[in-house]
């Protein structure tokens, strides 16, 4: 395999795109804007780019790297130019979604979510070796044919990811509970303290610092992004938000009954349980 | 004013200690324990050490540095060596229980927070300049002598912190939205995320990155501490608490009512709040 497409030139698409032609492919990027294209060729990130889906034609592999809502129409779209034995995969950060109906118009399909990213977006934010240690997932089907993941699996060797192999569904559940939860606890902390009177919400902008900084970063972040991942992955994260709910129940309940021990107890096993989620791996 | 005395030797005492003595006033330290006296002495965070609280006679100025729980009961204690001019100060995080009652036993008493820190406690945790850029938030009562307010305001000009002058209610209210309810609502992240089945905790464990990371590090730090907040600041923290709860709610019936529109405008909303309470002072 030599010649990769790439649908999409933003954050994603373009760090693929320098890490992939560093390891000796020849990249064909398509963006919806002529100006994207000419800057991605411009920064090294694509070998050529235009915005014609007809010249993915010759790739032997592709990545969508759209949006999430855009990558099955985008499939769709890009079908009638697809060489037989091309492989597509895909970026999105929810699975569910998007592996059932891609593979049902593609029988070449492997589901994928490379999990790295910056506070920036787009193609002037592509940096190589984004991916480098970070966890890369693959979501193949039971009838997704064996040689797929094999490539997918020398590719992410090739940008030196972290190799996951799991379910559509085990894997929106993980992000359900570890990225998108994490954004609605974090959205819901800053909507709270802006209750405060005008007084005290001024003192209390002074005094913030390290502990209200790290709670509510992901809650003030891309709201796009925020609503993709509610809209695309509502059912995990609906299950997640209950059990958070009642985990902030248990607190809140402690509290008022005053029961220290209790609290004393939970924030123990708190503590104990973090370090597997944030050690590094 | 030359003369400093120092009760509770840990991290917050030591580096005032460290502080004050290179300001060029002389620092007498009382612990508990003999072996942190000596230690203390050893790192230049105090001229003497002693565990005997008589040692504090000659002292102008006192700092309360114990935990939450003892300040009140230390003061106590220590009256009968006070100097009757004595100037007491204190740095716990809570202000309300602790300020009518250190007022009543000495008049000359003006509450003090301090708020810096770090992730280690304890006298060997102490170092120089702790409190730089930091925020002072001094609670003084209507009936406080001016003089105190005014010599401590130079104290806090001396550490390089920013002044801040409040009531004690005022204060609490603003620490309970930005450094109490950021740890409850962080531990009861962890606290659901552990609800998983094994195969999809482990897989959530091994794909957590840096937003479960930092919205989960004030909810895996020091369980005493948590209580403590929770147990001195109860009802600031349970009125955050139900504003807090009442945010989720919002998003959890937005979610499930699929009102991307509602939760779009409440992400804009908490994207553009944020900026005010974490941008450098």
């Amino acid at each position: 395999m030599n010649r990769i497409g790439i649908v999409g030139l933003g954050l994603i698409g373009g760090s693929l795109g320098l890490d992939l032609r560093a390891q000796g492919y020849e990249v064909i990027g398509v963006s919806r804007r002529q100006s994207t294209c000419d800057r991605a060729v411009e920064l090294g990130a694509v070998d050529h780019a235009t915005v014609d889906l007809s010249a993915l034609g010759t790739a032997e592999m592709l990545f969508l790297c759209t949006p999430i809502n855009a990558i099955v129409p985008t499939l769709e779209q890009v079908l009638p130019y697809l060489r037989p034995e091309a492989i597509v995969t895909d970026v999105a950060s929810v699975k569910t979604p998007i592996v059932a109906p891609a593979t049902a118009l593609w029988h070449q399909f492997v589901g994928g979510h490379p999990m790295a990213g910056t506070a920036e977006q787009g193609i002037e934010a592509a940096q190589r070796h984004l991916f480098d240690r970070a966890p890369y997932v693959l979501t193949p089907q039971p009838n997704t044919p064996t040689e797929l993941v094999d490539i997918m699996t020398t590719l992410v060797q090739h940008l030196n990811s972290r190799l996951y192999i799991c379910t559509p569904e085990a894997h929106d559940r993980a992000v359900a509970r570890i990225s998108h939860l994490p954004v609605m606890v974090s959205a819901s902390l800053i909507a709270s303290c802006t209750q405060e009177d005008g007084q005290t919400l001024e003192l209390a902008q002074s005094l913030a610092s390290s502990g209200f900084r790290d709670t509510s970063r992901v809650g003030g972040g891309n709201p796009e992004l925020g609503v993709m991942m509610a809209r695309y992955n509502r059912s995990a994260l609906q299950a997640a938000l209950q059990d958070y709910r009642a985990a902030l129940d248990t607190v809140i309940e402690q509290i008022e009954q005053e029961d220290w021990a209790a609290l004393a107890a939970l924030l123990q096993q708190t503590q104990a349980a973090r370090p597997p989620f944030v050690e590094e791996q």
